[in-house]
């Protein structure tokens, strides 16, 4: 079956995930003191594709992209903000949600990688919020409509225009036959808690609902008039970027340990941001190489290997000498690289089942990193690169590729990037050495970070805490071992690797399994990897890459949807789609 | 597009739910004392569908119907029994999951529905254990795959036989290209709580996983050898039937308050069983008549109205008078009548887009029976009416079709059946008289059975809690409401039904939003109506039905499983699949 292939505009064949406020062509990011203003303004001819027009603000991959971008130049460039107002550049529309056109043209593959993006976008903006104290007011004047409902459901406060027009809808169902499914049925029962027989009724209502009763049914905070919206924005911004010295109290969006290490977010003033210079990146056929990660692509074999570099120095000595660096500061450079990495692998490069992660360093050094960033837990810069990791490996838990981690002499997986290993389906450790190889055995070393959940995935729990579900005493085994190097006998019997080989059986043991992972059914993979990862307890966010995206998922590949005849197929064409009308 | 349709084996054209152990062709039941003994031994003749034998005990809805039936058995019929032995007839085999031929040839439609009733079968098994103390133990002597495995995982404690080839396997991903999606991967993470790589190599290696190293990796709670086999058991037999007076402690299954308000369980001795007698049934083309249910289809408009009817006389005065009316009691027949229509409509009737709901009563009547209950708490029989009421209500929120209810003059929605109207999608209350009629208003009355999880959805909260999740204060309300009939606007304004419609708008507004409800696509009504009715917290039973059911539709619908050239298209044929291999 050949998924349709869409051409980028641009006339490159990869979608790059690099930008920078210079570039957007589609959002203007405006910063004044506390306060930053965020205007969304589609450039209809804009479009990442070629074949359609990003009307009435619609969004594709490429919109998006920019919208994420911003929030992390925010957090990291701006630290002094603590409100972002989110509003539509365009008179009589907030929104209208993902472009239709670009979703019927787009292959399945696509559709889902893009409405994961869109989610963990969606997701940045509340952990904005939780993490680092950064409130979102999103004003809508005009029509959200489906996506455009949903992203601003990610905010902390929604104003709604009342002028008789002003509506939010979730017209997914009635016009599409799909779900809305950028996290808005999630956030409609478990964020804003809406009555079921209501939201039911938003989501099965084309024209959606305006005025006093989107207030009184939760859809937005509260309603304006046009004449009072400026005044109520500006009173909103205030109240939020909030004169005391600590921002509003939030709820937690999820459960579990996720943010209780955090101090509580700080007043912003006084602070000077880093300035996210461009990735350097050198690519050719079959490799990526940034500075601190490489990727190879062995495509005959669909195994990918991305190799992790720790750093070349020791840490800096203060919180100054760490704002200094900026982005060249190790752990902050190596994020960014591996997050454009895992997004380019998973955007550009379907047909790769496997990933491998080897890391090459000095564990130790690591560690030193890590500590440093303890140290400074305080600072704003040290928790802002802590919850960028936590982000980054959150991307890579939801990456729907078989990942497995290589642990072998050379290597530092110690404290953070320990967590790669933990997010790892399988991992492999080297018993002792390689003949040839003077170098001493592979080590893991766990670190502060590894326990608690600073680092925590998705469900709340951090990746040790998920993996010994079942034998909490082997959290405390694993609590002693912090900062021992642990070989790799003693790292398969506290259960931190899968298994542990010698030399003699290691290359045909991992040629067997990468052979045997190519060889399965990609999507049942997916599935059970899906499944595999997320024991325990469900939040928000897992019910929404579960629950909701499982659906979705399906839905894009029910004939009364992308078939011929199907809703999303017709949209547009004047002609009414055709339904099958079993229920399943 | 046209699903393939399957010609029942035995002429019929309606898949039947009622059975009864003098019909079995699959189980056999044995009860001595406190202990239950059910031995599958599958007839390979039997199956429910032609064109496909039941090998090596694999099954088909018709095996898990006789299953399900069993369990109700033991609980009513054997109410002394406090374990079920769940073990082969066959020497080399204890199951090799549901039958694979069978599942290629189904309809998308039956098969997503076949795995509904087999994974709501495995919850009751549980069910049986937690609501009732009935311990299940399962004896695995030869292979337990796939599906076979995940019946195991449904028990208290698994024996596998330590012979050197018995063993418990999932092969599913790298057999079929599906996932163990009946209950396998959730129960593997969330129950057993087998650590994540480990599952990994479990469910992608085709031989399973043997003796010593299933123990260790939890896979099955112990190993016996052959000699020993039938001494272990006696011996756990005995201890999970408790000598003493209570049954062992067993973790609550789910979050939440569902099981708080249930005595322990206690011991079976002295009980009397109910036989469950056949359910009188009168079926004509457009027509099921039960006693106290009725179910009425309108092919043309796609819907289904059932009417419940209230009870016609008092409750009894006493346990002994409530055991001697047996299944003649009016909440255990209406609970039976119920859940056959329930399920007659989701397999056999698969146009069927909404179901309306109406009732026809006394609702003070109603809430006598339930108050009768409430005082007769620490019977088991009543006890055991309640759970079933909970296992019934539960089949309907999981049931994938628009539920509707409609409460008019003359209706009795009160307590128990004023949960229909708390599972509805929508709920539609008449104001006043209409013209002509001179019965008086419709009134909705609460019970303190609708309150606390007595009656709890999967989500472990009850309908009333989850409803109002984010206005816990309506609660407070409803509670005070307890009692009091409550007429179409102070039902509206407690928040209790979705709309208040006088005689003026009522005919049309429902036909319209029938017919609108008719028009939508039924894939995207399955997906909004599974995630809009289960907000708040997830539990194992949600993530069955939510993460791993939605992937496993997903799949269903993918080539590489269900293709020409997919795996389980090709499964048996000698050919290997071809996948298409990008990953989503």
């Amino acid at each position: 079956m050949a998924e349709p292939e869409q051409k980028l505009a641009n006339g490159t064949t990869r979608i790059d995930f690099a930008t920078d406020p210079s570039r957007y062509r589609h959002w203007q990011l405006g910063v004044d003191g506390k306060v930053a203003t965020l205007v969304l303004d589609v450039d209809e001819k804009g479009g990442l594709f070629a074949g359609y027009d990003l009307k009435l603000n619609s969004y594709d991959l490429g919109v998006d992209i920019e919208l994420a971008d911003a929030f992390e130049r925010v957090r990291f460039e701006h630290p002094e903000v603590r409100v972002v107002v989110l509003r539509s550049g365009k008179p009589r529309v907030f929104c209208a949600g993902a472009n239709i056109r670009m979703l019927a043209g787009a292959s399945h593959a696509h559709k889902v990688n893009f409405c994961k993006f869109t989610n963990e976008t969606r997701n940045a903006i509340e952990d904005a919020s939780a993490g680092s104290g950064v409130r979102t007011i999103c004003v809508i004047s005009g029509t959200a409509a489906g996506g455009g409902y949903e992203l601003a459901l990610a905010a902390d406060h929604i104003i709604l225009v009342d002028d008789g027009s002003s509506s939010v809808s979730l017209p997914e169902v009635p016009l599409l036959a799909v779900l809305p499914g950028t996290g808005g049925l999630t956030r409609i029962t478990d964020k804003r808690r809406v009555r079921r027989d209501r939201a039911d009724f938003l989501c099965t209502t084309e024209e959606g609902i305006k005025g006093k009763r989107a207030a009184e049914w939760r859809l937005v905070d509260e309603i304006a008039p046009h004449s009072r919206l400026e005044a109520v924005i500006a009173t909103r911004a205030r109240e939020f970027a909030g004169d005391a010295e600590q921002p509003p109290p939030y709820p937690p969006p999820q459960a579990g340990e996720g943010k209780s290490i955090y101090p509580p977010p700080l007043a912003g003033e006084g602070r000077v941001g880093v300035a996210l210079t461009p990735l350097e990146r050198n690519l050719t056929a079959d490799r990526r190489d940034y500075k601190y990660v490489s990727v190879a692509f062995d495509r005959a074999a669909r195994v990918t290997t991305i190799t992790l570099r720790g750093p070349d120095s020791p840490p800096p000595t203060s919180a100054e000498e760490m704002v200094s660096h900026g982005t060249a500061f190790w752990p902050l450079r190596v994020a960014r690289e591996l997050d454009d990495a895992i997004l380019d692998i998973r955007l550009n490069e379907l047909d790769v089942a496997a990933i491998v992660f080897k890391s090459e360093g000095e564990p130790r050094t690591v560690l030193d990193y890590d500590l440093f960033l303890d140290q400074q837990a305080g600072h704003w810069l040290a928790r802002e690169i802590r919850l960028k990791w936590r982000r980054v490996l959150k991307r890579i838990d939801l990456t729907s590729r078989s990942l497995v981690a290589l642990i072998e002499p050379g290597s530092c997986f110690a404290g953070t990037l320990a967590e790669i290993v933990f997010a790892a389906d399988r991992s492999y450790m080297l018993i002792g050495n390689r003949s040839g190889d003077n170098r001493p055995p592979a080590a893991i070393i766990l670190g502060d970070v590894n326990l608690p959940g600073t680092l925590a995935m998705s469900n709340g729990l951090s990746r040790l805490r998920t993996r010994f579900l079942g034998e909490p005493e082997s959290c405390d085994k694993a609590r002693h071992a912090v900062g021992q190097a642990l070989e790799a006998r003693a790292a398969e019997a506290l259960g931190l690797v899968t298994f542990a080989l010698d030399d003699i059986d290691w290359d045909d043991e991992i040629r067997v399994f990468l052979e045997e992972r190519a060889s399965f059914s990609p999507d049942s993979l997916t599935g059970l990897e899906a499944n595999l990862r997320y024991g325990g307890p469900e939040t928000m966010e897992t019910k929404i890459f579960a629950r909701l995206t499982a659906w979705q998922n399906w839905i894009f590949q029910r004939p009364n949807a992308t078939g011929e005849t199907g809703a999303l197929s017709r949209y547009g064409t004047g002609r009414k789609p055709e339904f099958n009308t079993k229920r399943t």
